[in-house]
């Protein structure tokens, strides 16, 4: 079975075209230009053979008849996110389904998940599609604006053509995805074989002291929650270079200060602490890190310590046999220049798994860049990438 | 001549009224509750024999006849702020002024100047009456709703009686005020002789990284402008140490980070950088060091490095006269429970030091909080301020 290059890469460019800001797409959860891409895919699926359906949190399914392999990502992207972040998984998903009709099989059905990027909650479509979220508990959840969940798929209600589909229709799930880090544009290779997906832990994390006269009150009885907050991240980059491995991350990447004036001592410091690796043991210890460390500095500093929810999920191996059979289609289309690799970012993969065999397959980031207009992938890559793709199912057939 | 405690601590709960929000006393510069408050001091003022008169910023003078002393301070107040910063000192001139006058003599007049917070520029009703700051510059400042001075200064028009007085009007100005900091309160003093009042440096910082995925980008490859805030504080912190002496202060007290995202390491980091001292030369001397500081952590760390307009105003020397006359009171009036003081805040007596002989006199800051609805002051303290007021008044005369 081929995949058709050019056809592969109009439709990605056509997709792109909904909702495009700058030089990225930009495709909020059930807005308008969502929907108008999700009635475009819904065609596309349709001239593919396969039979279209919207699930009631608007994940969008192309079925193939009968048990299938589904192949597929999430169309939504980051606010400021690029181009091929999701939208790569699900043409490439529809170009091999294509392929593999034209060549009389296997079975390919197609998914475009609602939600990945946490407009809501986190991989909020596949996670409820699996399982792990239950609906009520999802509508519930609200986005930056303040809408809920629950108001925002009502606006899509008009696309639903039925119920969730069973997951144990599927055979297993194939992801294709771009790496968004760097590790494969710097070694010059054309596809990763993914072997795990990291865990993660975020949790919201507030030093309070005594906000007061930047002009009147002494240094040494400042009780100055921002330079507890520095003091506490120099203090934890040291600890935790004891226990971290080079795949290891940890991020400060929301801050909040009170009464944030340039003539106030900070009162109080709320930011969010995020880390991420393959072990839930390593995971485990670098949060008592965080908590002692935390403890020690606003017990030094005379500042009180509380803390938000913690958000969590484990980490997941991916399928065996859908790995090796990703691992031979990498070898003999792209020998020597493929190699085994863990994901750092989250997909809709980590859900699925739970509930059918799945894999992931990743082509290079430029510069490692994404969640940026400025993300991109070379189109060599884009095709080797589909085609990896496309003899991995003919394997599996 | 003799103030009556009485009618002053009424005065003083009385304009306390006025706009009264939580515990303390939030009048923004020409809102109504502004206006009010204005009417009613210029009442008092007309009860006391003076002429109420309003300038074209609102600066509300009470004039005696021919030359006089100018006792007086400010009644706007900080969002949050207290009962006694600014309106303390406009009301204890009220009290003096009576008490003056039915001493017979000596003349003295009063004032509340505008705007002294900031809500638009920095003491801004005294700087433009005192000539520091032309009108037509001020007319253009704007609030943080996007308010200009102008349209603001409009609201009032209706109140304003004439140009500005000329300040050689006056003899010179003393300004009562509490400490807004820890110093008198610790050590159980009555008031303080202000000797000189510190100068200040402030101005915006950028650190421009990348942002990035903050699953997938390694530590090792970041541009995480959050982390060279961090490295920058506490590298100067240690560097500082060197060169400041117990009442140099300086503070980060505005941050603003970009994207400011849990998943998004930081790619822009912007915040304040003030800080104050009683000598030029150190205030010069922790800039290199602050530009220094930040250059090396941005080099080290491949971020960019700019900086926003730098505020300054320079240190200034209290009047050798003035002090003499309150040093002398507090003495008589308070042995052994006065000091001076150097402060740490800026005043309006720093513009009106540029026409006039001026000095200050502070009474302590429970707990040294001051920009607080718990900003107060012990009453025995309030009174013993306004009797060594009196005292130093009648010794110029």
């Amino acid at each position: 079975m081929t995949p058709d290059p050019d056809r592969f890469l109009a439709d990605l460019h056509a997709l792109r075209r909904f909702g495009a800001q700058g030089r990225g797409v930009v495709r909020p959860a059930y807005s308008e230009p969502d929907i108008a891409a999700r009635r475009w895919l819904a065609d596309r699926m349709e001239e593919a053979g396969l039979t279209p359906h919207v699930d009631p949190v608007g994940n969008l399914f192309g079925l193939a008849e009968g048990p299938s392999l589904l192949l597929g990502s999430h169309s939504d992207s980051q606010p400021e996110g690029g181009w091929l972040d999701g939208a790569l998984g699900v043409i490439a998903a529809l170009e091999v389904a294509r392929a593999a009709r034209a060549a009389g099989g296997p079975a390919v059905s197609v998914v475009s998940f609602q939600d990945e990027e946490g407009r809501f909650g986190v991989t909020t479509g596949s996670n409820v599609w699996a399982g792990g979220l239950p609906l009520a508990e999802a509508d519930k959840l609200t986005d930056s604006a303040g809408t809920s969940f629950a108001e925002a798929r009502a606006r899509m209600a008009g696309m639903v053509t039925g119920d969730f589909i069973p997951p144990e229709r599927f055979t297993g799930f194939i992801e294709m995805h771009i790496e968004q880090g760097p590790v494969l544009d710097d070694a010059g290779e054309a596809v990763g074989v993914v072997s795990n997906i990291v865990g993660i832990r975020d949790m919201r994390v507030t030093f309070e002291g005594q906000h007061n006269h930047a002009g009147t009150t002494p240094m040494a009885v400042r009780r100055d929650a921002f330079q507890g907050l520095c003091a506490f991240s120099e203090r934890l980059n040291a600890r935790l270079a004891d226990v971290v491995t080079p795949q290891t991350v940890w991020t400060i990447g929301h801050v909040s200060l009170y009464p944030n004036a340039s003539s106030i001592v900070p009162g109080r410091a709320t930011f969010s602490m995020q880390w991420r690796d393959g072990e839930a043991a390593r995971l485990a210890r670098m949060e008592e890190i965080i908590r002692d460390t935390a403890q020690a500095v606003a017990g030094e500093r005379g500042l009180t310590l509380s803390y938000g929810p913690m958000l969590g999920l484990e980490p997941v191996q991916m399928d065996a046999r859908l790995q090796s059979a990703l691992t031979e289609a990498a070898e003999a289309l792209a020998p020597g220049r493929w190699r085994h690799i863990q994901s750092g970012a989250l997909h809709d993969a980590t859900n699925v798994s739970a509930r059918l065999p799945a894999a992931m397959l990743f082509v290079p980031s430029i510069n490692g860049i994404s969640h940026n207009f400025d993300e991109d992938t070379a189109e060599a890559d884009l095709v080797a990438g589909v085609k990896v793709l496309a003899e991995a199912v003919a394997r599996l057939g």
